[in-house]
C-alpha cells in the first residue's frame, strides 16, 4: 500500500487538496473578517498512540475528533468557527490511505458548521501527530468565560456525560462486557468515535435578547468534574451539585454499577457537552430552546468548596477532587 | 536533570507561562481585530531532526527560528503579526531546560515586533515537534501574493542569500573549513540559528503611497530560486535573471568557489528574504529605503521560462531547476 514517503510532499498535498477550501498556494490564508467581533484562537495537538490508535480510532474518527476538540473550544468561549489550520507531522512508512481518510473525517465533521480547512503544513517526523488550530468570532457581550460565574447562577449542563468514557471501555476490554446488546455498543463507540462539538447550543443562546454580557462556562472536554472545577476555580466561587439530577444515560447502567457509571460521567471526559453558569431566567429560556438531555444540576455559591449533595443514604456527601482528572504527562 | 515527566503537565505550563501573553486560563485566546484588515494566518510544523538537531541548533536557536519561519510567512503575504499559538508533543525525557529556552527564543524574537504567544497547547509524543500558527493583519489592497506579478515588474531581493546554508554547512562539516576565520564563523553560524524576519520591508512598503495593489512576492525561506519558480508559475509568467546581480555575500568566497557559492545563493533557502515584483517606479522607492542588500535582479516577462543570464563566458546561459529545491519528504 502506498506510503507517504513513496508519493513525496508535492503529490500528498494535492491528495489532500480535494479536504480543504480553495487554497491558492500562499504563505499564509487570507480571511475577511467581520467589524464588531472579537477574534478567537485555539489549538489542541493530537499525537499518535497518546490521543488515537488503530485499536480504538479509525482514521476517519481520527480527523473527525481532532476537528470536535477545536470546535468545542470555540463553543467553550461562544464563538462561531471561521475555518482551522492543520500542521501535520507524519511518519513516512504512514499509508497515504489513512492520512487521506483522517482528511475525509475532518472534512464530513467541518462541513456540518460551513466551515474548512484553509491553512496547514505537512512535515516528516519519528511518530504522527496532528496539530490544529481553530479560528472563530465572537461578539463581545456574548463571551463564555472560565471566569465568569456569579453566586447564584445555575449550572446548566447541554447533554448526558459519560458515553465516551463507555464507548472507550467497550473499544479496550470488549471481553469485560459479553452481555452488551450491539445496539448498546454501537451507540457508545460512536459517541466516543463521532463526538459533536456544541456549537448549536452557541446558536440558540445567541438567540436570547437575555444574553448580553460574557457567561460564565466551557466545555467538558477533560471531564465534567474538571469543568466544574476550573469554572469554579478561575471565577473565586463554589458550587453545590445534585448528583440525583446528573443524568446518568440508561445504557451505562447496562455496563455497570450505579458508582462506575456515576464515576465516568463526572471524569469520564471527552463527552464535549457545554457546562453553563446563568442566571436563572437565562437558564430557563435556554433549556426551553435545547433538547431534554440539557439539565440544571447544581447552583454557583460564595463558597469555594465544591460539594456533590446526594439524598440517598448510600451516597454520603462527597467533595470533587482533582486527582481523578486528566493529566497529558 | 529535571525532565518535563518528572514536572507534569500543570507544572511545565507554570513554567513556561512567563514566555507567554497574559493568558487566562480560558479554552482559547480572545483578541480585538481592527476593522477594514483581512487576517492572515499560516502554519508550520517543524520536527526534531528534520528542522532542528542539537547538533546545529541550541535551544533557543530552535525557538527563534521557529518564530522567524512563521513571521516570514506573515511578511510574505504583506502582513503585520498579532501573535502566534504554539502546538508542542514532547518526548517525556525532554529537559524543562531545553523547552524553557526553545520558550525564551520563541519570546526573544517575537519582542522584537511587539508580538507573543498567545495560546497553545502541550502533549507527549515520541518526538519532539513544534508547531506554530501565526496570525497576522493587513489591509487588502497592500497584500503580497503569489500569483500577483506582472511581466515588466522589476524582481527585487532585500538582502543576501546563501548565508544560512553556509552557516549549516559549516555547523554540519567543520573539518572541511579548517581556515575561516573566527569572525566569518561566527557571522555565518548566526544568519543559520538566529535570522530575521523581514517585517521591518513591509513596514516600510506600507509608507509608500504608491502601495496601494496587491504585488506578487513571497519570502524565499526555501531557496531564492524556489520563490522566482513559484512566483512564476502562480502568476502565469517568466523572468530574466541577472546572475551577476544576485548578492555573492564575500565571507561565502572565503569558505567555496564562486559556483558552489552561487549554488547556495540560488538553492540553499532558509534566509528568510523577501522576493517582491514591483513597478519599476515602486521598486526605485522601496531600495531607497531599504539598506543597501536590497537589489533588482531582474524583470518579470510575458514567456514561461526562467532564464539566468550572465555575460561572464564561464557561466553559459542556464534555467532554473525545481529538482534542487527543498523536498518536504
Amino acid at each position: 500500500m502506498l506510503t507517504v514517503k513513496d508519493l513525496g510532499e508535492h503529490q500528498l498535498l494535492a491528495k489532500l487538496a480535494p479536504y480543504c477550501a480553495n487554497i491558492i498556494g500562499d504563505d499564509a490564508a487570507l480571511l475577511d473578517f467581520p467589524p464588531d467581533q472579537q477574534l478567537v484562537v485555539t489549538t489542541d495537538v493530537l499525537a499518535e498512540n497518546v490521543h488515537f490508535s488503530d485499536r480504538t480510532t479509525p482514521a476517519l474518527s481520527v480527523g473527525w475528533r481532532a476537528v470536535t476538540a477545536n470546535l468545542s473550544d470555540l463553543a467553550a468561549m461562544g464563538a462561531v468557527p471561521l475555518g482551522i489550520t492543520v500542521g501535520l507531522s507524519l511518519r513516512g512508512e504512514t499509508k497515504v490511505d489513512w492520512i487521506e481518510t483522517v482528511y475525509q473525517g475532518m472534512k464530513q465533521c467541518l462541513d456540518q458548521y460551513s466551515t474548512a480547512i484553509i491553512g496547514g503544513d505537512i512535515t516528516r517526523s519519528k511518530t504522527n501527530t496532528i496539530s490544529i488550530t481553530a479560528l472563530g468570532k465572537v461578539t463581545p457581550n456574548q463571551t463564555i468565560l472560565r471566569h465568569g460565574a456569579k453566586p447564584q447562577d445555575l449550572i446548566l449542563i447541554t447533554g448526558k456525560h459519560g458515553l465516551s468514557k463507555a464507548g472507550l471501555e467497550l473499544l479496550l476490554n470488549p471481553h469485560l462486557y459479553p452481555s452488551v446488546s450491539l445496539d448498546t455498543k454501537t451507540k457508545l463507540i460512536s459517541a466516543h468515535q463521532y463526538p459533536q462539538p456544541r456549537l448549536d447550543v452557541i446558536q440558540q443562546l445567541q438567540q436570547l435578547a437575555e444574553f448580553n454580557q460574557p457567561l460564565g462556562g466551557m466545555d467538558s472536554s477533560d471531564g465534567l468534574a474538571d469543568a466544574i472545577m476550573q469554572i469554579c476555580r478561575f471565577s473565586g466561587v463554589g458550587a453545590v451539585i445534585d448528583v440525583a439530577k446528573i443524568p446518568i444515560p440508561s445504557d451505562l447502567i447496562t455496563l455497570t454499577d450505579s458508582a462506575t457509571a456515576l464515576e465516568w460521567c463526572l471524569y469520564g471526559g471527552e463527552d464535549f457537552e457545554l457546562v453553563l453558569c446563568l442566571k436563572p431566567s437565562l437558564a430557563l429560556k435556554l433549556l426551553d430552546k435545547l433538547p431534554s438531555q440539557a439539565v440544571v444540576i447544581g447552583e454557583i455559591t460564595k463558597t469555594n468548596s465544591i460539594q456533590l449533595i446526594n439524598n440517598s443514604p448510600d451516597n454520603p456527601k462527597l467533595l470533587l477532587t482533582q486527582t481523578k482528572t486528566y493529566q497529558h504527562f
